[in-house]
């Protein structure tokens, strides 16, 4: 099903269209000091090369801001500097060439100090993304809604009660009236929990309030397994309400990972079709044929002759297990199997091709791939 | 953030309820042959303790439906029949002593059959799940909605527009007539399609027309890591929008993995807490510590205590890699370590414990927690 996309101003971040009817971009995060230029450097080839399209470095210091010029000059997709705690750590990594500012409404609060941010973001042509995060914004007491308020600070909150996700949406749109205030209008907003419900609903209202393009993420959702039902869920809520011009899967994992998992949610979801689809059932008592393990195989040939999700290819294969919804899926899918006892028939574009044994299985599906 | 769950009549599978403010049950299904009693009952015994509170097996033959009487003896959790083609399946397998049948739309048609079915199950006190899923109700041109449509069979559709989503939902609400008319109402409902955006928007249609408790699953979402984030984003968008009363996450993959990944979606969501859940960042640059290593080893020590999703216990475990989100996260979960350079501030309940060297992490959170 397609999904109707929610319209938004466009951005530029380098090269790469964010939002106004861009394909929802992905992005990731170097895992390594920006000072150091050959891991930060090779680490982003890396992440290119599996199809990342925009990445972030941390800029903790002015030797940091000063690699990303030597960054620039090795590496091919837009840079954008994580700026924390000292708007001047901004201003340099702008004059080094940063293609985007991250600035945290939690941490660089002086109205003049981000007015002379948004002023070199305006003369080089770059854009912000206003990125709030929970753990930036919250007391204790406000933590992700998971216990009582107990806080007496009256936070600013667009209703009464003062939830994480109002929290989240109140210093995003603190920051959006300054920038505008100044005309600069370049922005693009994130506002990340690590609580799913709260950053699902955090964004919700402020895509009701504004037409910036949004950079979707769940924060410090976990390490792989618990990071990824996360991640899936929070972003892909908003990606199907047709939420989100630009995707950040943060996982405690490789960034390689990151940008997989990015790469199956939208490919899932129809947005930007990657990669093989496998469409195979769970198998039950009716299914005759060892699934799993011709499920198993076929994803390391895909990987073999490099059919993965890096590679902008895509077809549905389809491994089914009996004749419930094995016929269906098989025919819908681009190429599938639909098996029966120890053998199976094979379907491509709909239509019956011939009848395959088990343990031919894989080799037919990649043959008529 | 708690969410607001849709109001649903109650059933009741077994001694479990499901609907009508009881909690999100998880589900399963057995991945032997139904016959085969000695490893159907081994498996459904892993599945119970691990946190599986219904389990499902296939019924292909009247051996099948007769194994379900000793099924039932050795296990205690509730047992579902799933059924295909032929309704007399389904009488037998009530005679045996199921606590639910399922019944698919796509493949029993007669009315007459449909009310035999609903006797048994009415004079048994049983419910029954009205169990719709793409693959046995698409032709080919209507799959996914993944082709333009080229079939000429009208399908009976809500709209004009004959989508996935709409076939899902008129194939279970001509179901749900028939059984009204015969004034049966022990009615779940699922809509899978394996196509995410489709079983989402099939589930929003269907919540709005009826108050049958829904049982939420992504249909053939493939092998493991492809297929977590299929059903997550399936199943946790539905959930986000108060919608669902069981789930199962189908994978082609161990049942275990099954229901781990469930109770991940429920404990994420709040919906159901249950086992530590880990917040940690994805490190960057910033970072200057091992925290990919800390988290690793934190979760094979939690394991090793049997600190696990399956016990039921909760607590959230924050490691923060910087002093950004760090001590905001820390200080948010139950117990939390935000780390500078090289060592971190333990975070208890919100207050500042200790500092601890990065190597003694996981021993101190262990011993804390």
């Amino acid at each position: 099903m397609e999904i109707k996309r929610r319209k938004t101003r466009q951005v530029r971040v380098g090269d790469v269209r964010v939002g106004g009817g861009a394909g929802v971009s992905i992005q990731s995060m170097v895992k390594a000091e920006s000072a150091d230029v050959k891991a930060v450097v090779s680490q982003i080839k890396a992440l290119e090369s599996c199809g990342c399209e925009i990445v972030r470095v941390a800029v903790k210091t002015f030797d940091d801001a000063d690699a990303i010029r030597l960054i620039k000059k090795r590496t091919n997709i837009p840079l954008v500097a994580d700026i924390h705690f000292d708007y001047r750590l901004a201003i340099r990594s702008i004059a080094g060439g940063a293609d985007k500012i991250r600035l945290n409404p939690g941490n660089i609060r002086s109205r003049g100090e981000i007015a002379q941010v948004i002023r070199a973001a305006k003369s080089s042509r770059i854009p912000i993304r206003i990125g709030v995060n929970s753990g930036s914004v919250m007391s204790r007491s406000q933590a992700a809604d998971r216990r009582p308020q107990t806080d007496n600070r009256k936070p600013i909150t667009e209703n009464r009660k003062p939830t994480m996700a109002g929290h989240l949406v109140d210093a995003a749109l603190g920051y959006v009236k300054l920038f505008e205030d100044l005309e600069f209008r370049d922005i693009i907003i994130s506002l990340k929990s690590s609580d799913v419900a709260s950053t699902v609903e955090a964004y919700r209202r402020i895509a009701a309030k504004c037409d910036y393009p949004l950079h979707l993420g769940v924060t410090a959702s976990g390490p792989y397994d618990s990071g990824i039902v996360k991640s899936s869920m929070g972003i892909g809520a908003l990606l199907l309400d047709g939420i989100g011009d630009t995707i950040r899967v943060s996982l405690t994992a490789s960034p390689i990972e990151e940008v997989i998992a990015a790469k199956r949610i939208l490919s899932a979801l129809g947005i930007r079709r990657s990669g093989p689809e496998i469409i195979s059932c769970p198998t039950c008592g009716r299914c005759q044929v060892n699934l799993m393990k011709i499920v198993s195989e076929l994803e390391k040939r895909l990987y073999a002759i490099r059919y993965t999700l890096y590679a902008n290819r895509f077809a549905t294969i389809a491994l089914m297990g009996c004749e419930v919804n094995g016929p269906g899926e098989a025919s819908a899918a681009d190429i599938g199997i639909a098996f029966g006892k120890s053998t199976g028939m094979l379907f491509k574009k709909g239509k019956i091709v011939k009848r395959v044994k088990a343990k031919d299985a894989v080799r037919e599906l990649i043959r008529n791939l």
